[in-house]
Parts: C-alpha cells; structure tokens; sequence
C-alpha cells in the first residue's frame, strides 16, 4: 500500500476518501484513542468538515441535526466501549425519525473481546434491530481485494441509511483496529497523509465505487383514476398531514383542488394557503364541532401525534388512505384502512391533475369559518396578556421569524404550543425531532441543523430539554461559526404533566413529575460563554430574537414562565373557544 | 384487586412491593407519563428512598454508584422511548463491570408499537446481549394468578441481577401499561395508595415470593491440595489482583505466608501490608528489572489493566492461575494457563491454611527493596514541585483521607495515576467504573456511592469526566442531604493523549485528541449551587479537601494543572526511577 503506513491507516484513509466520494460533507467525531486512525483520516481531508465534540450521546445528536437539515448522511466516529452505547439515544431517534445516521465505531481486534480488555465491550450488533443495517468489516489486512471490499462497504453503508426500499435511518459500522491505530510505519515514521494513488484508490474521476439509484415509486395509474374518482365524488374529505421528510406541498394542491380542508402538523411545512386550518387542535377540543364535522374520508400523509383531540377524529369508522413513501406504517390510531406505498409528489400531483378545477364547497367553508373565528379568539386571549405566555411564545416568534428560516423545536410543550398557535405561512421550515419525541439531544439537534448552513436558524425548547443536554454546548469551536438563538420557554421543570392526570396526585407532584431544577440559565450562558437575553415582556420577544440573531453566534433567549399560570391560560383559552364555538353553530 | 384502581395500578404496587421485601431500599426515578404508576408506587412506599433525576443516562449512572457501593441490585425507573437508551451506557458498566442494575422501563401496550405512535420504540430485547436477562411482562391484567407471577418475576429480575451462576449485572424488566396509567378509578376517583391486603399481598411475614440462596463455589479439596503444595515449591510466585466485588484479604494473607509479593490495583481494596509492591508500575517499565523479576507462577484475581507494564510482564510464557468466583474469565493478556472459578475467600484461607509457616524470601525482598527505592525516589520528584501535579494530588489525596473514606475514582488518567502512586494503606475504600472503563456517568456514580451512605466518601476526576455527567447535578434535592467533595484535575481537555502516539501529530492533535473546552469549572459550581474551593498550591489539596468535607454538601476542589507539565513530570519521574534501578542493580 503505497501511502499509508499500516493496515489501520489505510482502511480509514478509503473510507474517508469513499464518504466524500458519496457526497458526504460533514462528520462529527467523539474523540478516543482506538479510532485515531479515523480521526486523523478526517481531519486531514479537505472536503469534509469536521466536527468535535466530546460527549458521543451529543455527537449522535449532532450527527441527527445536520442529517436531518440536508438528507445527506451524516457520519459520526466515536472510539470502543462505553462511548457507542452513548450513541443509542441518537439510534433511537434517528431509526423512528428516518434520518440517515451513520455510525463509525471503533473496536477492539477479535482477540481483545470477552476477555475484560479496556473498553473492550460486545459491539456486534449492539443497538439490534434499531439500525437498518449493520456490519462488522473485519480487522484491516493488507490483502488483494480489500479496496474494493472496503469501498464498497462505505457506498452500501451509505446507501442503507439513505433507505433502499424503507425510510432512511441509522446504520452501525462497526471497525476494529489493531495497534498501531496511529499513522506510524514500522521504523515509527510518520507516513505522509493526504491524498493517495495506487492501490488504496476509488474509481476514476472522483466516483463512488458504486453508484445507488433509487428511484421513486409510481402508483398505478388505474389505481390512482380510481381514487381519483373517488376523491371528486366525496365532498366531505379531509387532508392530514403530519411530520413528513417528503415535499407535501403537491398534496396541498390536491386538497385545493378537491375543496377539502388540510390539517397540517408545523413539522409537514405545507401549513399555508387557504385550505389550511391551522387550530385543529382546539376546533377538534369541542365534542359539538367534532361531531358535525366527521370526514367522509380522509387522505393521510406522513407521521401525525401532537394532538389527541385529532386522533380521537381519526378513529376506525372513518376511511381513511396512507399515502406513505417508503413504507414506514405510520397509524397510531389503527384506523387507517387503505396504505398506498408511493411517492408523495407524484402521487398528489397525478390525482391533482386528474380532478375537475377546484370547487369551493360549502364542507370547507364550515371548517375555515370556524377556524377563523377560533383563532380570533385564540388570538385575543394571548394578546391580552402583557407577560409572555408558553403559547404566545410560540405563536409570535414562527410568525415573527424572516422568511426562509429553520425552526428547530423540542418536544413535549414547545411543538405542541407550536402545533396549536402556529399561523399559517409560508418559508418557514420546522424540524423537529418526531421519531420518538424524546426531549433528550435537542442542542446538538439544533446546532447541527444551524452548522448544516441553513440561515437563519432559530430554536425553541423548553428549560428541562436544554438542560438534557447541556453536553451539546461543548462543541468545540471550529473555523464556521454558528449562528443560533436559542429561545427557552423556563417553568422550571416538566410543564407537560400539568396537562395530564398526573397533576390529581399533588402530594407526588412536584417531586416525581413537576421537578422543579430551580436552575438560573443565566449560569448556564457563562458556562458555556452564551450570548443571553432575558424577556419580560411578550412583545420583547421578536425583537430579541432578532437582536440575538443580528449579534450572532449562540443565544440563549430566556423567557420564564409560570406552570399553573399556563395551565389557566390554557383552560381559559379552551372555554372561550367553546363558547366561541356554541356561538357558532 | 382490592386496593388498587387498576391493573397498572396493581402491577406497580405489586412490583414495588417484592422490590422492598428482595431488600432493595434505594430507587432511581427519570420522570416520564407513562411510567407514573411505577413512579407513584415507589414515591408512596416508605420503604425506599428515591432519588429523582431528569437526565436518564445520568439515572442509570446514579442506581450503578449506588449498586456498586452496596452490592445491592438497584433498580432505575424510565418512561417509554429515547429514554430507555439513554440507559444504555450505565448497562454497559453494570453488564462489564458486574453491578447489579435493574432497569424497569414502561412500555406502550402491542397495539401502540411499530406504528408510529409518539414515544413508542422497540424496547423488546433492546440492549440484547447486554443484560444477564429480560422480560416483557406483558400488559397488566386483572386475572388469576397474576399477583404470584409479578411477584415471582420480580424475584427473578433481582436474582439474576445478582448473578445466579455468573457475575452479577444488569437485568431489563420491560412493563407495558395501558391507560388509565395513574391509579384513578374508572368513575375517576383517587384509589388509596400505601400498603395492601388481599389478592395483592405477598408471602406472609414480608418474606420474598421466592428465597434465592446464591452459596460460594468451593474448590475440591484435591485440587486446592495439589495448588498448595505448588505455591509451597514455588519462590517466585507473584499475586496479582485486580477490580474485584470479592473481599481479597485473605489472598493478602495467603501472599504472605507464601511469601509471594503482591501487585494490587487500587481498586482491588488490598493494597497494604508488607507483601504489597506499590510501583509495580514504574519498576515494570524498567526493563532490566522486568526481566530479572520474571515469576514462575503467578495467583491472579480480578481484572487488571491499569498498567501496560504489567500487562507486559502477564505474558503466556508465565504460568499463571486465574482464581475467578463467578466465571467472568478475565485474561486480556490471553496468558491465563488455569481458570478455578470458585469462592476467593474460601479458596486463598484454605490455601494458606496448608502453607507451613510465612517464609520470607530473598525473591520476595528484592520486589520490596526496589518498590521503596522508587517510591522513594517517586515521592521526592513529586515533592519537589509546589505546584500541584496530576499524580501528586492522586497520592496526597489517597494518603490524606481519613479511615473509613470512601474514594471514587473517574477514569482514564485519575485511576491511572492513583495507580502509580497510591501508598499502601488500610482502610480506604477504592470505588471506579473499570467495567468499560469509560468517562461518562462518573458524577452520578460518586453521587450514588454517596447516597448510599458510605460516609465520607470524596472522589477525584479530571475535568471532561466531571463535564461529561455535568448533568448528574441535576439530580433533584432529597431528605437527605449529600455530603460528597470532588477533586478535579483539570488540564483542560483529554490529558491521557500526551502519554500515546497520537501526540506525534501536531497539526491535528489539540483539535482531535487534546480538545481543550476553556469551560470555567467555577461557573458550572455557580449553576449547579455546588462548593467551590480552588487549589493553586500542593500543600493545600488535603486542607481544602477536608474543608469541603467539613461544610458538606457537594463541592469542586479545583486544581488546575497542565497537559505538557504534567507529560514533562512523568518524564522525568521515569527517568529518575531508571536511575535508581540501574544504580540498585
């Protein structure tokens, strides 16, 4: 092998050489010492952007945030042991959230297993059926062949976790060096990194070793005259979108054309236009209004969750289609009767194509005149408040945030404040992380999402989620600066639990779900060197934004809230939506 | 049931129940929904104490320090999803390190799996070969018998953290509940909680459902026979003993009646006596007198792998017995000729019960000689610096603490240079997470082994150790009160890659492997209301430490030190050491 120095060295250089043949552009790396070669390997090769941070659990999540941002796999490198497990929260959510997570794992040879070696745990297939594909490479040899072998593998690795016939998701690679894992030839000379020829090279002009085409799924065009035909023939239809990686908007095309109302979750991005009801939560929230307004049928996009007002809609009496891309089988309620595995675009666009010109019907009105009027009131309960509230928060900073700026929101209240308070409009981009709603990894979510290059980004999360992980923040700093505010709704602990049956037990309360940290994350900023900004006020809110994104860097921009406060504001808000909706009918 | 509101009502009951009657008398609780009946149940049982923590890696971390400073299975509560990853790598540490974890995860009943239903994963098997056992109990039901099956299952979680015929680790009980999780009754009222009678209740006389008895392994006396007459002709024998649960005094005794030297790792607990070499490691690195010192036999117990030194001298050419109570087979060196896997008390007092007389041996007094020459020489390096060194604060501290402590130690350099430097001495407790030897959880463990009542207990880490399970502060304020001081050597940044070949790449180094994070500990003492003592001077590292275990509480002891010193000390350490071998030979 003619320029690297040991088997180590030249495994991690073609790997590196056949990411960024593949496209990839960024890596995170959790430092160690049993993946040095990888280490060095990345940091040496000018097309990929390295990114370190100490804390793996934070690194996985780094990895989510730039893989969900661009679709691109997103390689992380973490050393043998206790360090790949800390990658699992990251598993989790990037194998129920459909994003493409490559996971390189350093290992220790066969020979250091089993045996209570350091750091030597089993890590053959350790995260399970929780990643799409795993592989153990083998200990590195210098054998005829094993180019190719390893060429190909990272093109596979790649392409598994882009999704062949299923979503995207995470895919375990697992690596075993033995010593030297450093650069060092045998007289312990540093060998020459860098660019390479002879043997270790890839195909000729700059090629993956394998090219993987996946091409989307068309329906039958008999299938879709059909369900063309049925669509025209139903009046009251109803369009659901939820969190979805595909473009929605051709589906919003179809409902306009159809004349039927969309119900679209923020992370759908397809929340605008005129068809859109954007309060379905709380229009939904009354028993006389969900009643009246049961769907004939309805046809389903993506992942929904946020409300349970909807999902008590969605029940098994109402037919219902799943137009779902890659087969993911996202039906909570287990009501859905029909499942079209194709591609979202095509498919909306041909059934679009298919119907009539669009028909006002006297169906959507009903749902749009009522929405108005909820989110007229809606409106006048927030604005009637000068403190800032949870659900003002989240209305005014997605309505206050320029054009063509992503919103990272966390779970638990913030994506449901923003589920229930969101305008609709147009150019903003949410992501969220929606696999498994977990509010752990949201800082490395986030930033990984601003270092993706999509500016602006802002964040929105609730205290106890910042904190999770904390870790994020240790980042080390790298020549791209990131620019991201940061907007924390502070009640000091788990609001979410005064809003279930929890809060009946009011002797365990606090202890075991209020959890009170009582934490200043002004402490916090100065740790870790944030730029802060406290708000008062709800109308300081957009105009601290905008001053912390103007400042740059990262901003935390603190709004403290009170728990009970928002439980009233919330029942408030509910009574005189009902009472707005008794009017109405 | 008679008391209970319903079936997940009752199972938690039931299950908290068999937890305090199996003894367990400390829980861990990571605050979730669908985990509430679990959570109240475990609030309301005077029995145990709970311990509240929101960050769920640092929880499991939390129930590992305090399973490993009692021996006693601790069991850690989570709500469904991300959250049970999160525990992955405290089950990593328990399942290699031999602790006995006990992860009671809530689970969404079948009907909400693989749907994409919200916080709903695949916890089935989850952490696959990582736990000695699991169980998905299935979805609580109100039918007869079940009482007698939780009860029963919940003996069998415990036992087999315990370990039935091998070492004792993590278990993973997985419990699906169906709404209503909170214990409210079907017309919605509040069920009395608290102790139960009737269908619910267990063995009479607060016995277990089922008594396990666990006896030690005894070797047959034809065997231990023969081993004693072979230790007897043998005068070169050396013991080596790792990290073991087992109480190794009695191998100390069998050392000195057969006047073998001994090489204890600190966390082996028998580092004291005459026969107790303490440099092992620098006088190992010396090559002329790792050759001279070769034994012909040597007794091992435990895991090693704090020094490569040693490692060196294990080599398979050296007959060597691995005396080994419950199967964990650690050989790193692949050097082991015989495994006993039988009791360590037991085995060594027989074996000494046949040895004549101690005998002290010339073999046996040129280790001691040489150790206190350079212990000697060791001693005066360090003291000739009035700046606090990494390996000085390892040794003052260590030598410094009262009888009775408890000290925890993180890993990487702290375990490391305590290693090298600790003096024999009795009556410390040396507690570290050796099974993958890993950085993370470090403060929730040292919490835990606080909290488990072995006062005092002091740990001592280096600063990404301390940074990596910052959140292990969050653990939520209780009755009672922690009293834990933390030395923190704080090299900003991964001090263990000056002693490695990764040093030799300059241009990459600090960015990949050194990693400095310029975070002030003294603000992370201010957001987390901990003490905060900084130490600029050698001398005053016991003072300080003693203060903060005066003022109680949880305190940083701070000392500041620096990469290149620090590598530059060992050096000449090193060198000095050689010197005084060559000049002793």
């Amino acid at each position: 092998m003619d320029a690297a120095a040991n088997p180590s060295h030249a495994l991690a250089l073609v790997l590196v050489d056949e990411l960024a043949r593949n496209g990839v552009t960024d890596a995170v790396l959790a430092p160690g010492s049993r993946s040095t070669a990888l280490a060095l390997a990345l940091h040496d090769d000018p097309r990929i952007r390295l990114h370190v941070q100490v804390d793996e659990r934070s690194a996985g999540f780094l990895a989510v945030g730039l893989a969900r941002a661009t679709g691109r796999p997103a390689p992380v490198v973490v050393t043998s042991g206790s360090a790949v497990a800390n990658l699992h929260p990251a598993v989790v959510e990037a194998d129920t959230g459909a994003v493409p997570l490559v996971l390189l794992t350093a290992d220790r040879p066969p020979e250091l297993r089993g045996t209570g070696a350091n750091q030597a745990i089993d890590q053959l297939g350790v995260f399970g059926r929780g990643v799409r594909w795993f592989v153990e490479v083998g200990v590195p040899e210098d054998r005829p062949g094993v180019v190719g072998y390893w060429r190909a593998t990272t093109c596979r690795a790649l392409a598994e976790a882009r999704g062949l016939s299923g979503p995207p998701g995470p895919v375990h690679v697992n690596l075993a060096f033995r010593e030297p894992t450093v650069p060092l030839t045998d007289d312990g000379r540093t060998a020459a990194a860098g660019p390479f020829a002879g043997p270790l090279a890839g195909r000729s002009g700059r090629r993956p070793w394998l090219v993987v085409d996946r091409t989307p799924r068309h329906a039958p065009a008999a299938e879709l005259e059909a369900l063309a035909g049925r669509i025209a023939g139903t009046e009251r239809g109803l369009v659901v979108v939820g969190q979805t990686a595909a473009d929605a908007a051709p589906v919003l095309d179809l409902a306009r054309r159809a004349g039927w109302p969309v119900i679209a979750e923020p992370t759908s991005n397809v929340r605008y236009g005129d068809q859109v009801v954007a309060s379905a939560h709380l229009l939904l929230g009354h028993a006389g209004f969900a009643a009246a307004h049961r769907p004939e049928f309805v046809l389903r996009v993506g992942r929904t969750g946020l409300s349970r007002n909807l999902a008590r809609l969605l029940g098994p009496d109402v037919p219902q289609l799943l137009l779902d891309p890659d087969g993911a089988w996202h039906d909570p309620e287990r009501a859905v009767a029909e499942l079209l595995v194709a591609d979202v675009g095509l498919t909306a666009a041909t059934l679009r194509d298919a119907l009539a010109v669009s028909a006002s019907s006297e169906w959507s009105e009903r749902w749009r005149t009522a929405d108005a009027r909820v989110r007229e009131v809606g409106d006048r309960v927030l604005d009637a408040e000068a403190a800032p509230s949870e659900p003002r928060v989240a209305r005014d900073l997605a309505a206050g945030l320029p054009d063509g700026t992503t919103l990272v929101v966390a779970s638990s209240m913030p994506i449901r404040d923003l589920d229930q308070f969101l305008a609709p409009r147009e150019h903003l981009r949410v992501l969220a992380n929606r696999g498994a709603s977990g509010i752990d990894g949201f800082v490395s979510t986030a930033l990984g999402v601003a270092l993706a290059g999509t500016r602006p980004t802002v964040a929105l999360t609730g205290d106890l989620s910042l904190l999770h992980d904390a870790n994020g923040f240790l980042l080390a700093p790298d020549a791209q600066r990131i620019d991201l505010p940061i907007v924390v709704v502070d009640n000091d602990g788990g609001g979410i639990f005064s809003f279930l049956p929890q809060h009946r037990f009011p002797a365990a309360f606090e202890r075991v779900f209020g959890t009170p940290h009582g934490r200043d994350l002004a402490d916090l900023a100065r740790l870790h060197r944030l730029g802060y900004t406290p708000v008062a006020a709800a109308a300081d809110l957009v105009p601290a934004v905008d001053a912390a994104r103007r400042a740059g860097g990262i901003g935390l921009v603190h709004v403290r809230t009170d728990r009970a406060d928002n439980l009233a504001l919330h029942r408030r808000l509910t009574a005189e939506v009902h009472a707005a909706l008794d009017a109405l009918a």
